[in-house]
């Protein structure tokens, strides 16, 4: 007989996979792309320079950065296709689609039309393109399809603006200041990738199966959509509008801790200590400056306080949605698109991981236990039950 | 520190879940649907009553399966937003694209339409309904863009036809013979489900976010292209064609096995026998008959004996793609559309995995090693290599 393995529910600190694309340590508030701290990424390099040291395991050469960004430039833009698809996608009969959810669908059209191939038939080189390609033209979707939703035709990304400062002036159609176009880079880096979450899970299960770059890439936005998995940093921001001012911090909190109610933006599964996303992305939000980073800032002490006086010895602290959600806020993000800017960068922690899953033929493949009544029971006349 | 948790590559034999949707016991050539073999149920029961069993977990009474015909019939047909939708996907500038392809994306669209809601916060009688749509709704996408790359308008289904004789009407536009249909609908019923494989598993990972069933259902059919999973029963088809006739059978077998390939069609990871699916298929086909099924059965014979001759003591046996092709091509299943309907019938049994997970709140979210150059290193200059 098969020995079975038992293991925790949920796969819970069950190594999967050797990797070399980065970790999460949850004990010490640190996380690192390749050798790299990624908050060290976020202070000092642009988005180009991580996607390529995440895709090519290592940091670029001027001259390679600028090599790269050729080949990624005639993929910024929809497609004659996609021009075609989204007014479909974006608007269906019952209202709005979520972005998300359009992404999905346009991305998967995408991708097979272009068409990928399965992993398991092409090279390495031939896998980087199709990678490259998602990657690239995933903004132009996300933006396009915001905009469609809102009456106004999608816009090409301009030749002069940065990674982040286009992806702004794709949804405005205007250009962002420094400073905005400056923290959403920051909000990106910071996102690139997370330890072996529930996404990135998925994206290497598929392509464990040998299937294209496209089909993990749309399975992973599906998981990314789950409200367990992908967050929501607008509902982090709608907290702060429904606390509405200084004065109702308190009673709102106890009101939510006494409903039994989580408080959106804090706690995470891995980290004990502070989230370092959350901690950069604070200063982010601080070097900008405003009234509603100043009650963030409140809201946030008043809510570890009482925490920690409602729940001693639990400590809990703001997670990545809290101050990504105001980053998004203060750069002009609508909220409907807080959790699709996410997946604009997340997509490239996707890739490196499909690419490094491509390189090991290893189906994933895991078992089930039977638990229901034993068969085989004779069938009831007919297939019938009576 | 966290402890972590090793388990053989691939997860293989690692328990993630407990199940009572069925179960594969590989050594006894068996497999089940609930309480009662999958054989049993394909001889006796339609596809309709295997669908309602594996959704409700138990057969349904004439009067029960008569009801749930009547919630399906709604969502039989394509929906105005795919009549749009699917020429756009049906072709591309490169040419006609992979059937699965197109499913993924217009299923993707289909339920984002909807809209389908999170499995996390709807009931499980709105989640059944999502499953029940996407079910439904499969065989008209994958037939409607088969007929679109063909030059050819989608047909709706017809209330007299059963499930398989509709399949095989959308596709060819004729009424199929009993013959036909009936092998087809044996072939439905034997695919639903079998275990938890890569595609099942997908589905699940993605579920257990708490995303929606449309999420999980496309991420699914992604794992399910993987060359490693899906497999291809046209090449088992192409191979016979390749073989040609009687007399060129043993030389291209040991030509096959000298060039270091491998025999499509034959040995399955799971089983250790001979697979109950194939042994029945066989069966099917028999009753059909014809030059192709005999001239089948004699290169199955000549494979398994040389097999045993050039490697003794390794049993191979055909696995469900030999005679799944084999039935298909006797039915008038274009071989490109070989793959696809097993989804048609797959669908179903990720619908039932998926409504399973969604029961769970734990999100299934395993862990890597990381094994590259210790983090964390200091950044060069500008986060530029030298």
């Amino acid at each position: 007989m098969t020995e079975f393995i038992e293991v925790p529910k949920g796969l819970d600190r069950v190594i999967v996979a050797d990797t070399e694309i980065g970790d999460v340590r949850g004990e010490e508030g640190f996380y690192h792309y390749r050798q790299y701290s990624a908050v060290d990424l976020a202070e000092h390099c642009s988005f180009e320079q991580v996607w390529y040291l995440m895709t090519h395991a290592e940091l670029p050469t001027r001259a390679q950065l600028a090599a790269f960004k050729d080949r990624v430039a005639p993929h910024r833009k929809l497609t004659a296709q996609l021009r075609e698809l989204l007014p479909h996608l974006a608007v269906s009969e019952n209202g709005p689609v979520a972005p998300l959810d359009g992404l999905r669908t346009a991305l998967s059209a995408a991708c097979a039309a272009r068409p990928m191939r399965p992993v398991l038939d092409i090279d390495e080189d031939a896998r980087a393109e199709d990678a490259l390609f998602a990657c690239a033209v995933t903004p132009a979707i996300l933006t396009g399809l915001w905009r469609l939703s809102q009456g106004q035709e999608p816009l090409d990304p301009r030749d002069d603006l940065g990674y982040a400062a286009n992806y702004l002036y794709m949804i405005t159609g205007e250009v962002p200041t420094e400073a905005a176009a400056s923290a959403i880079e920051h909000y990106l880096i910071l996102t690139v990738d997370h330890g072996f979450n529930a996404s990135t899970f998925t994206a290497r299960v598929i392509a464990s199966t040998g299937a294209d770059v496209g089909a993990a890439l749309v399975g992973a936005i599906g998981a990314l959509s789950g409200p367990l998995h992908g967050g929501a940093p607008a509902r982090a921001l709608d907290a702060l509008d429904a606390i509405g001012g200084p004065d109702n911090i308190d009673a709102w909190i106890r009101g939510e801790l006494e409903a039994g109610r989580r408080i959106m933006g804090f706690g995470h599964n891995v980290y004990k200590t502070e989230d370092p996303r959350s901690n950069h992305l604070r200063e982010v939000a601080t070097a900008i400056g405003g009234d509603i980073v100043d009650f963030s800032k409140t809201v946030e002490r008043r809510v570890v306080e009482i925490l920690a006086e409602v729940k001693p010895g639990r400590k809990l602290y703001t997670n990545v949605e809290f101050y990504a959600g105001v980053v998004m806020e203060l750069s002009g993000v609508p909220r409907p698109m807080f959790t699709p800017t996410f997946t604009t960068s997340r997509v490239v922690g996707w890739s490196a991981n499909i690419l490094e899953q491509a390189r090991d033929s290893k189906i994933i493949r895991p078992r089930a236990r039977y638990t229901g009544t034993p068969p085989p029971q004779p069938l009831p006349e007919g297939g019938f039950t009576a």
